[in-house]
């Protein structure tokens, strides 16, 4: 039996390079090697986003993340792509798990402070300390051993191990314990030379721009800025233009070139960005071009959700039948049920 | 349209006088006036209590509780009487719930720190933190009007007034912002003088208890130490058996005599105990009586619960659906849903 590999991200609308080389490319992979499961984490976007026009904007911008997905070349075949809020037994393995865990043990993961922060909230709401633990329902839930996570997710599954071990100790053997697999790199750098490409950032390229759009979106980036003159010599290290190159760039000489002539002040910024434009350009036309199918066939990345979502409740339902048979919960309703029946049977 | 009502108790076994003329007995007369809801609260015993042995008595404490309330007047065809953890609508809204409130808000509620150190755990358990958060989504998930609670909850209705009211303000008018009915009085002094009569103190005089045992309950109870004899004077007030007495025996003016007796020196321990034993079972008689009629139906408990949990459900789900299209996940499922339905139809 292939192992399971769960994985997912907030529904916030179309990705970008930093998605890209940061976790989809290394997904698309994966897929072949483990029975995937990709949440569509709208539940994950309430702990800190529960306005209803947060909410409206769930369904087009889950449309378009899954079209990205699958213009990557995400085979919806083989990988079960699901809406959160719509998989119920989520939120019962939730509330089961919370039992589990205890306040301090959420309270010293420094994400949780750091997610609250950004997200401009003064106290701690209860769902976001929480949200660890469901995620590790999210994870347990399709019985997951695999989770391919970026640093800061780290210690949410080093959580998801500690509650499927307890969970098994107190009613039985239903969890794998699941195993991190760091790789995802969320930090590519920003055009501007940020840290973080991140829409909020507006320093990004986004997987479904057009040729000109990223062209301008290079010709704009932020280099070396000492390097007033193309004769001036610059600096290469750290320099978005050459991590860019380094990244995408598949011809290696061209790119070892453009840095010595860079180096020595024999090469002017235009051409350097103009040949990372064509270099992303022919990295993202094949993505384009399937995108554009994709958008040609209306409905098809809904009918993906929808039978992904279907298919995941069939895992889910069975998964939650063990658990509580597992925790003696099913054994409670059973009993009251065949005797009520029995009893309602013998009166008619 | 009656108002609803909604209570319920952990799922602990037989009921003891405390219960009767703390809760069980205004119950009976607000069945009445409201659409009551009892709630036979399982999931709340996993906040303190998550053990599968704990879990495998729930079956059997459940009926036994449940045989008490009809066996006290509880009328079933009126009242729904439910199994909480066999209700999935209560775990959605209650994750939904978790989102509207702070941890810090929780953290000042005294209660949980109490049910915490009564449970023996060092650390509080997230889903303990959490359990105000779930009694709001008990409460809410019927739209009650009315909790009639004891003061050692009173501030918990308060949370879920502020839910019901934040969840109002961010997705529009879907739940009522209940009122407390104070009233129910948990502290019945227990038999050897305790301030609460509690099954793990041994000091109860169980609602189940034949005539015979509670003449023995009665007779050993605790009264005035210093009044060595009959003869010497003793003191009533905060005396158990007085207490009692005021409570359970209709004879005022037996009860004016005894006391009068006892100040003076001038009755025996004996006649004052057996007078109220005598007082008790004339209350208890008929609710022993009924209990007998339904332990002879051998399964019209199950049947109770089964069919009011069915009931529950219905409502239940009437509610979470208005809740989530309210929220706007229910559109988001729904575009989805119709988009993909319409494609697959389409294509075939």
């Amino acid at each position: 039996m292939q192992k399971r590999l769960l994985t997912g991200d907030r529904p916030t609308g179309r990705l970008h390079l930093g998605h890209y080389v940061g976790s989809i490319q290394n997904r698309v992979k994966l897929q072949r090697e483990y029975e995937s499961y990709f949440l569509v984490a709208d539940l994950h976007m309430l702990t800190t986003k529960p306005d209803r026009k947060d909410i409206e904007g769930i369904t087009e911008n889950a449309r378009q993340m899954v079209t990205d997905y699958l213009a990557c070349g995400i085979d919806p075949d083989s990988t079960t792509i699901y809406l959160q809020s719509a998989v119920p037994e989520v939120y019962e393995l939730n509330l089961f798990f919370e039992m589990l865990v205890t306040v301090p043990r959420l309270q010293r993961l420094p994400s949780l402070k750091d997610m609250a922060r950004a997200a401009d909230l003064n106290e701690m709401p209860f769902g976001l300390l929480g949200y660890p633990v469901l995620q590790s329902a999210d994870i347990l839930l399709p019985r997951a051993h695999i989770v391919p996570v970026g640093k800061d997710n780290e210690a949410h599954v080093e959580l998801t191990r500690e509650i499927a071990r307890r969970f098994n100790y107190l009613y039985g053997e239903v969890f794998p314990v699941p195993d991190v697999l760091i790789g995802e790199v969320p930090t590519l750098v920003g055009t501007d030379g940020n840290a973080k490409m991140s829409k909020s950032l507006n320093n990004t390229i986004m997987l479904s721009d057009d040729a000109g759009t990223v062209q301008k979106r290079v010709r704009s980036m932020y280099t070396d800025p000492n390097r007033v003159s193309a004769d001036v010599p610059g600096t290469v290290e750290g320099n978005p233009v050459f991590i860019y190159h380094d990244i995408f760039n598949q011809n290696k000489a061209e790119v070892e070139d453009l840095k010595q002539r860079y180096r020595t002040g024999k090469v002017g910024d235009v051409e350097v960005k103009d040949k990372l434009a064509a270099a992303i350009n022919s990295v993202l036309d094949p993505i384009r071009e399937r995108r554009a199918a994709i958008e040609a066939d209306n409905g098809w990345v809904d009918e993906v959700i929808y039978n992904g979502t279907q298919r995941m409740r069939q895992t889910a339902r069975e998964t939650l039948i063990e658990a509580k048979k597992a925790m003696g919960l099913t054994g409670v309703w059973n009993k009251m049920k065949r005797k009520a029946e029995k009893r309602t049977k013998q009166q008619s």
